[in-house]
Parts: structure tokens; sequence; C-alpha cells
């Protein structure tokens, strides 16, 4: 196995936590280069487009969060191999990365424009995706986004439920997704329920 | 083959002419599904997340631009089988994604709005992108950017450099590829002369 090392922010969530959960899950031992937000100015122009996550494989960079959780999933068995399936996935991971790059921005807006702006996301964009993504998590069968098992489209979408449901997001209902979709919700307790993911979040004592 | 029908707004570039031209250079038939940006308003709302393109394929929808046009690489053979020429084509496209997302919420800005935000585009995150860009395509051979042939992600990053290059994009000079990625328009011209991808655009009367 290539030499994997994976550089995120220093938190359990946000785009580079499925990389970290998939690894773990696969068995796939990874150095977690995590970088302290004091750190990012410096770091930030080594990155290949000013972003992380990045992750490193053989000292090679690849960047872009959903093309790095893709390339992981396919090395710990996490990605469907029929076309098909594969595009239900991938469509699910893109659909979080729409919404996640409106809400990113807020967390640099100063206070009153960080309000205006979460409460229109929490009344507009927000609810449209998770209610979206519902539905295409019932088309599917209910359980799981593509493959009818946990792929990394599940675990994608369980760190957006999580963070909405957090309190990290001022101005935010943390009770947005279970009034709008509350089948996300369930999906998000039963990924956090694996016993793979179960046990990373146990030994690090964080409460999922 | 499954019944095809791609809908995207009717001009010839964007998120949706990469599946447009893979589908054509693979000689798979399908509905092109062109909506006039009048009727857009009332179409909006039966689209999966209020976006096009949109791919039906026997009926059921699939959205998100790249996860389209990942499946339909796969069934046009343009996409790389390898784990990592495939993350390397991902992200190439998803790079391309970010940009587009910056650059189409301007086409609905008022003019003054819209000249404030094209020009400060144009000074920061477009060239810093196309550089990104530039270096990628260099260090994975200098004529593709993955499997050392042409991909969807040739295709998508082309559309990207036949926009800024074309003039509809006021207060971005059009010149900035050629002066900050030289290499990406002499990509774009490689992958323009793709004797499908030329006979399809001569066809239809488009210099390109």
């Amino acid at each position: 196995m290539a030499n994997m090392k994976l550089t995120y922010f220093d938190f359990h969530g946000g785009r580079g936590e499925p990389v970290r959960l998939a690894l773990t899950m696969g068995g796939v031992p990874f150095e977690d280069d995590r970088v302290a937000m004091a750190d990012w100015p410096e770091r930030k122009g080594g990155t290949p487009f000013g972003a992380l996550p990045v992750l490193e494989v053989d000292g090679k960079p690849l960047s872009q969060s959903n093309s790095i959780n893709r390339y992981v999933a396919k090395l710990t068995g996490l990605y469907p191999s029929d076309f098909w399936q594969a595009a239900l996935c991938d469509e699910a991971m893109d659909a979080v990365e729409d919404l996640t790059n409106e809400i990113v921005p807020t967390m640099f807006m100063p206070d009153d424009e960080k309000k205006v702006r979460r409460e229109e996301l929490a009344e507009g964009q927000i609810p449209l995706y998770l209610k979206r993504l519902n539905q295409n998590l019932a088309a599917h069968g209910g359980r799981y986004f593509a493959d009818d098992r946990l792929t990394i489209a599940d675990l994608k979408v369980a760190m957006l439920i999580r963070q909405l449901r957090s309190g990290i997001l001022d101005h935010i209902s943390t009770d947005l997704p279970d009034r709008v979709a509350p089948e996300l919700v369930e999906h998000f307790q039963r990924v956090m329920k694996d016993p793979a993911i179960a046990a990373y979040y146990a030994k690090r004592g964080v409460e999922v």
C-alpha cells in the first residue's frame, strides 16, 4: 500500500472527515496531518488550489474533497463499481459540496452579515437540499444513498447532518434537519453506528 | 444502450457541454433537450436540485455536472480505470467547477456589482486556478490531464478556457488565459482539433 498523508484542519468534521473515516474503516494506515488555524495562512500557498483537504500518496498531492473521497473509497471498498450506482454516490457527494460552498463563506463574515446570510440559507438552500437528499435516499431504498450499502456518499452526507445539528452554526436552528428531512437524521444515526466509526470516535472521546 | 436525455440550457458551452461532446464522441444517441432561458423559471422546480444539467437515463434523473460527466465518460471510454489517473481526472473537473461556482453568480448581478466582482476574480481566483491547472497539466505530461489521453477532464477544462477567451464575460480580459496559462490554451486547441469535436461544431456552424 502506498504511503498516505491527509492534511486537513484539526477538528472532527468538514470536508476532510469522510477521508479519515473511510481510511479507518478500510484499515489503511495514514498520517493524519492536522493543521491548526493559526498555521493555515503560512501553509495555504503550498496547497494545489489554496485549500484543504489534500491527500499525498507517496508524496504526490491530490486535492479537491470529492476527488480524494472517491479515490480513497475505491481503495477501501466504499465505492460502487456499477456505473449507475457510482453516479448516485457521486450525485449525493456533489450536492453536499454545493451546500458546503454556501455555508463555509459565512464562517468568515462579520456577525451582522453572517446572521442575514445564514437565516437566508436556513430558509432557502439548506431545506431545499435536505429535502431533495431525503427524497434521493428514499428513492434509493431508504437506508443508504447508493449500492444498498454504506458508501463514501453516506459518510459525506452524515458529516453535513452532524454539522447542522451540532450547534456550531449560529443562526441556523439545530432542529432543521429533524424538521425537514427526518430520514436523513435516521440515516446519520445509522452511519454513526457502524462499528468502525463508533470505535473511531469512542477512542477519541467524541460524542456523535 | 439506455435511453438518454440531457436537459441543459440552449448554448454551446457551460456545465452541460462536456456531456454533449462525450456522448457525441462515443457515438451514443441522446435527446438534446435545450431549455430557453425564458422557460427556465417554470422548469427549475422539476429538477433534482433546482439546477441544470440533468441527465435522464431510461427516465431516471441524475443531476450534478461532474457526476453526469463521470457517468457518461465511463460509458464512452473517456474515463480512466486506474484509480490514481481517475483521481487526477476528477481533480481537474472539480477545480473547474470551483471556478464556475465563482463565475456563474456574476451573471445575475447588477452591472456595477458585476464589474467589481469580475475584476476581483480576474485578479485573484481565475489566474490562481488557471496557473495551478497549467501546472497540473505539465506535471501529468503536458498534453492531457490524466491517463495520457483525452478524457472527460480535458473537455471540462477546455470549455472553461473557451468561455474565458470568448468575450462573453465582460470585465474579464479575453487574453487572461493566454497570459497566465499558455499551455492551457494550447491544450484547448488540441481538444478542439479532436476529429469528432471538430465535426460536431462544424456541423452546427460554430467557430471554435
